[in-house]
């Protein structure tokens, strides 16, 4: 499954924002970010995997693009929204001992944990400034200062997320809905973010920028949802971490949660046991794949992604889109609900 | 020793300035925080040990009160650099291993590295949240970015030096001046920072900002080279962590690399010898101590400290201070200059 059209439609301007950023920052520090961000390799030789899939930024300029007609002016934006994310990617693979991710070693596999808390810290930083470069761009003070601080406020929620998920891993008794809580800090409220900032930097209308924030919100559900499937389900090579391991690393996500709120009780027992071993081998690996079948953890897993995809669709009918923006929209929903990577 | 009174002056406004930040944050996240600066122990409960100087806050209040001849239009730049500072040294006891500071355990020591990864970054965004108080304070927009910004670029460099101290750990030929360079970043961007924010907030003369803000890069010095003094030959009780503890960390100090580069050659190879040991116990750290005495490297040290103080009330030289701030500026000049803890 390749990437939709509207993924490359900023992609090139989205980039050359971000490289702007790191333009006069000459540190060897900076490399680490660079590395990070995919455009070197860990020697420093020129590299080119393109990062991740830009969702955030891409979401961001869309919205942009939907009112004003052209985006030019939220690209500071979409790039702040970018390093912002790519500050938190930073510190979760710290976090969570992760030593790979989109097929690579991660910053602190390479460059050790010291260090990579600078390389986050410095990631978040870059964003703030990232955001400053909308000076540049026509936008009035005072909507620069309440940009700010939307992306300051929306760094509180996505850490508190961080927070939570964490504390979950030793808490024996999460409920889905102690999950909803956590991902709508974690990763719901930087997508709801990215459509709001879009669409605050395109227009004064409050109601209009509020559907564009629940739109991203109902996008965010379905993107941490899908992702949680991805982990279980998904193929190694697409999305580059090994598969399962959120099963190994028993992490709390959604279909789990779901067949253990689900579950017959012999199952739920068994899956208690299991999370409660040191170690999940393969073979218990391979039981807990078959409870999560005898509950069709997947399928309804799906379907929930589905529903809020179709609610995120539903949050634009009142804004007039044109055609081709309709197009996009509905192009980047229906990537995200049925997305292999 | 105790703290004189120029600290005291501004110390019950600066405090009601940061706490007002955390008024309405109420996840036990921000525990995590309030715990660090001093406000609640470990179990949740009441604590005060008023945190450290506040240096920092204070010398922010101090350029603005010079300047303007009250300072309330300071304090919420001063509450974002003392913020900002605490980011920096919870994320610095991670990276150090440190268990202990001002006499207490460490936030990572009670809380785990992982969150307390995340307590670093909160507190630096809480900083930039504390200075968006300015819009309070009858600042003009304008004013307000550009003292974002100015904390941003201060927050880069900051991390700059913490980039350099990390990576001196497994370098053996450190020179006074490559340490030099370290601190600039790490220490006296921020100490110079704080008296141009002060001067920023109360004049639009470019010259007299500059002046306070070469004012502060000395004392930045002078701060950084005593603490180091004080790293080696303080008082634990008074300074809050273990004699000696920078000798048995190996940490290259001002102290330490005067000696490497002035003691005898027999002396430089023992020095040589005893850092590159797995382990300096009690009777290498004796050793050490008896090459530093052999240089009179405390001497030096302090007499480098005094140099640095005076340049600094040198560079005040130019403005027209009042009687009374020109009292506080000795005062705090002096302290920095002759403190023991």
């Amino acid at each position: 499954m390749e990437l939709p059209s509207v993924f490359l439609r900023y992609r090139s301007n989205i980039d050359a924002e971000i490289r702007a950023v790191f333009a006069d920052l000459h540190s060897p520090m900076y490399d680490m970010l660079r590395y990070h961000l995919g455009w070197i390799n860990e020697d420093g030789k020129p590299f080119s995997n393109n990062g991740g899939k830009a969702v955030r930024s891409t979401l961001c300029m869309l919205s942009n693009e939907a009112i004003a007609g052209n985006c030019e002016r939220a690209l500071p934006a979409a790039a702040a929204l970018e390093l912002l994310h790519n500050f938190s990617l930073i510190h979760d693979d710290i976090q969570d001992n992760d030593r790979e991710r989109r097929n690579r070693p991660t910053v602190w596999a390479i460059y050790g944990k010291p260090q990579a808390i600078n390389a986050g810290t410095l990631m978040r930083v870059l964003a703030s400034l990232a955001m400053m470069r909308l000076a540049q761009r026509n936008v009035t003070v005072e909507k620069q200062l309440k940009a700010i601080r939307i992306l300051d406020e929306t760094c509180l929620q996505l850490i508190e997320g961080q927070y939570l998920d964490l504390s979950y891993e030793d808490q024996s008794d999460v409920s889905i809905s102690d999950y909803l809580r956590m991902i709508k800090l974690k990763t719901v409220a930087l997508i709801g973010c990215s459509l709001e900032l879009g669409a605050f930097l395109a227009t004064e209308d409050e109601s209009t920028i509020q559907r564009f924030r629940k739109c991203g919100e109902y996008l965010g559900f379905a993107f941490q949802i899908k992702d949680d499937l991805l982990g279980i389900w998904g193929n190694q090579d697409k999305i580059g971490k090994p598969v399962g391991s959120d099963i190994r690393q028993k992490k709390k996500t959604f279909p789990l949660l779901y067949a253990w709120e689900n579950a017959s009780p012999g199952s739920k027992s068994k899956l208690d046991e299991i999370y409660q071993s040191t170690l999940i081998n393969e073979n218990l690996q391979a039981e807990v794949l078959s409870i999560l079948d005898s509950v069709q953890a997947k399928t309804h897993t799906q379907s929930t992604v589905a529903d809020y995809c179709s609610k995120a669709m539903t949050s634009l009918d009142e804004i007039e889109l044109t055609p081709v923006t309709h197009e996009l929209f509905a192009e980047v929903i229906d990537f995200l609900a049925y997305r292999n990577h």
